[in-house]
């Protein structure tokens, strides 16, 4: 039987191996939600390929799309992003300093989110 | 130009996006070192399969390869899950209680760790 938490940890890595989407994630990340041509926008790539980035990262749980009329927007949906992490958190012994890193990065977060 | 901080991430995020290559690593994480065939042995596929799987994470930097004699002895090298991880950190502030549950997960790997 094939463990459906591995098949999700499996396609948000693939997911995120990707600049572009990285890209589109991060635009997301910082405007909350923006429609498929907002986002296409600055990307020097079609539109057609602009929405199949789309696809990978909404079968990935990480996007959410959402018509109203003729427009699609687009949200973060983090939850995927926060499965890696903890995936990744049971190895932060092997690196060094790393909880102080992470409490500061964690805490500037906070503090920007303010 | 390309960025070789996002070359990187891209290499890391779809090393890991393959449930063998993260039970590689699991395993490594738990022994320490471990020799290529002691690595293949529970793993239901080829050895040359499962030396494919390891050039992608040594590729990536997941792992370092030490020879000596006739045994190929591997290694976790977390210096990559550690980008990943602050990568994703940047989005901790679109799920909730993350800090908590991060904290408290950082809390017990520190413990099991002692």
């Amino acid at each position: 039987m094939v463990n459906p938490d591995r098949v999700s940890l499996d396609r948000t890595f693939s997911a995120l191996a990707d600049p572009t989407r990285r890209a589109l994630l991060a635009r997301l990340g910082e405007a909350g939600a923006l429609s498929v041509s907002e986002l296409a926008r600055p990307i020097p790539m079609s539109l057609p390929a602009v929405m199949k980035h789309l696809d990978v990262l909404s079968d990935a749980g990480l996007i959410t799309r959402r018509k109203t009329g003729r427009t699609v927007s687009c949200r973060l949906s983090a939850g995927p992003m926060e499965e890696a992490m903890e995936w990744l958190a049971h190895y932060q012994r092997f690196w060094s300093g790393s909880l102080d890193r992470l409490a500061a990065l964690l805490e500037q977060e906070e503090a920007e989110q303010r």
